[in-house]
């Protein structure tokens, strides 16, 4: 039987049993304060996962690109939003295909966005609902004000074959809900329902229903964890379900290890806004430090580290960012607490139009 | 006929006649200081690519995993030095069929790895060289002095099956070539011969000749030039041969525009030691800032520019690390300055084992 150990490395490993109860306290979430959940699959990118999620409660699932809406819809998902803003004529006909084919819906910020969309729509005769991104503090994609919402909303309602499906952001930070009750008020006065308001984002998610603005959580990386999330306290560690088995390759002196994984299997990500020079949670070494990855190698600090690794040892890390990481990788090696060992595909991993 | 602007975005390309000019120019330089030049396919993991390389004259090729060897030689390529430190025995199992196969060679720093791989060869009825991996001041991999190296190499020569290959070091800084000569001569006081130096690094490629102790460069990303290089001033911007052509899907604000390339196109990677908050150079807006990147989105700051793009332009980037980006991708667009546009496969994409 093969276990964890028995793997080359670096592997990356997803633990079932964490993945399962990381999919049921979220749903629970949801369900006590009447969300719909829309987990997002850019973090494990694999329509297996996707299932657990939907068979949990999930409402539908969110996809980040086109590309990966097509590998789900062909998977038996039928209801998809697509939080990327889709620009450009062949995109907008893909989407239009896809609407052909399961209920589908996009968010985007802009006139042109919206109008190529209706066009490509009215031309394949099928239809999608369009939810008005807006920034909420952010400062990524997204309408600047409620009045911005509400006149790209009554645009929507008027062009052919778009739905207006509601208003989103990502992420819903404090003031989220007050920014998003104020356009939803704008746009109801003008005689249009908004029938959804979704917010994204795992390290808060469960604050969401705080302002009760929001009818739909879409989170991500919560199925997973990982050492952002950790550094949040959003998830624990014995939830953290995806880490990198990886062997001490070399060391060189007292206080340096260097492992054989770098960037090219956990990626160069630091936990947003807070460059504390560390790549990743070395789990048996915890006071050790991922000081910096080459593509292939981690430089492990060891100086606060009273046990030290011997070259040869196999040691365990929590990546900084589960959705980075996982896209690096063909294969993971799925176990339940370290055994039952099977590895699968990643099969949306790079699909990044 | 299909031209770049054809392309759905993101899509990595990759200019051949830039290729072809990087090729020439590197290996002329070898050719002048009588270099052995071994590139490094990390960068490209494209047998396609090594094949230009080989042919325009490079005695052999360097690999960075075993799984990119074995790739190699699986497409001809039968010089290999794998240059990352392989220890454990089921690697050691796989060198030694891979020696059966091709000639190879390994660079690595301790005598566990030596004592394993021996015992793999002798088991396997095959040899392989062994490189004495040197840290010559970069803190990553290595013995830390010449007397450690000379250790090192006479264990190797004694060890069955083990041939020493020589010395190697990643990358070479001011002092590698003295380092590693006066490693050289204690090597040879003990009778033994040195066949190879050889030292890695594009950034400073071109000086490696003076100090005299080299017989061999390894590098990878001259072949295709990246922003780090260009900041370097490494490499010419018209010799920049892998790009991304994006697409700006928001505007939301004046100042800031949103292109469809985030770190699962373009990595999270910084230019080592010099973060200046750039994610890659904007080609046709030189003076915008890519201030941070999503997963699937590159937050562009254009404070600083006259002339804005709107939604919908379809603009280039040229990402900070060639080999982080290019490892992100299953396809990229070949072309020669924007026509002939021909997409290839990328083989060893992955390949972390």
């Amino acid at each position: 039987m093969v276990t964890i150990s028995d793997l080359p490395t670096p592997f990356l490993t997803v633990d079932l049993d964490a993945v399962d109860r990381n999919i049921a306290r979220m749903q629970r979430y949801c369900d006590e304060h009447e969300l719909a959940l829309r987990p997002h699959v850019k973090t494990h990118k694999m329509p297996a996962l996707a299932r657990l999620q939907v068979v949990a409660g999930a409402r539908g699932i969110t996809c980040q690109k086109l590309g990966e809406a097509e590998l789900m819809a062909d998977n038996g998902f039928d209801d998809i939003l697509i939080t990327f803003p889709l620009v450009g004529t062949g995109k907008a006909e893909r989407l239009a295909d896809l609407a052909g084919r399961v209920r589908v819906a996009v968010g985007a910020d802009s006139d042109v966005a919206a109008r190529t969309i209706s066009a490509a729509l009215q031309a394949r005769g099928t239809a999608a609902a369009f939810l008005v991104d807006c920034d909420t503090g952010f400062r990524r994609t997204g309408v600047q004000t409620p009045d911005d919402a509400a006149a790209l909303a009554e645009l929507v309602e008027r062009l052919p074959h778009l739905e207006l499906g509601g208003l989103m952001t990502h992420p819903a930070v404090r003031g989220s809900g007050e920014w998003l009750a104020a356009a939803r008020r704008l746009i109801e006065q003008r005689g249009l329902e908004v029938a959804c308001v979704s917010g994204g984002g795992t390290p808060h998610a469960r604050e969401i229903h705080e302002s009760g603005a929001f009818t739909e959580l879409r989170v991500g990386t919560y199925v997973f964890g990982d050492r952002h999330l950790l550094g949040e306290g959003a998830v624990a560690l014995d939830d953290c379900a995806l880490r990198v088995v990886a062997t001490v390759v070399s060391r060189p002196t007292a206080d340096r290890a260097i492992l054989d994984a770098g960037s090219k299997t956990l990626t160069s990500d630091l936990p947003p806004g807070r460059d504390d020079g560390g790549y990743g949670l070395l789990v048996e070494y915890p006071e050790a430090v991922l000081a910096s990855l080459s593509e292939e190698h981690a430089t492990v600090d060891l100086s606060a580290c009273e046990e030290r690794p011997a070259v040869g040892d196999v040691v365990t890390v929590i990546p900084n960012h589960a959705c980075g990481a996982v896209n690096l990788h063909d294969q993971v090696a799925f176990h339940r607490g370290g055994r039952d060992v099977e590895i699968g595909g990643v099969p949306a991993r790079g699909l990044v139009r």
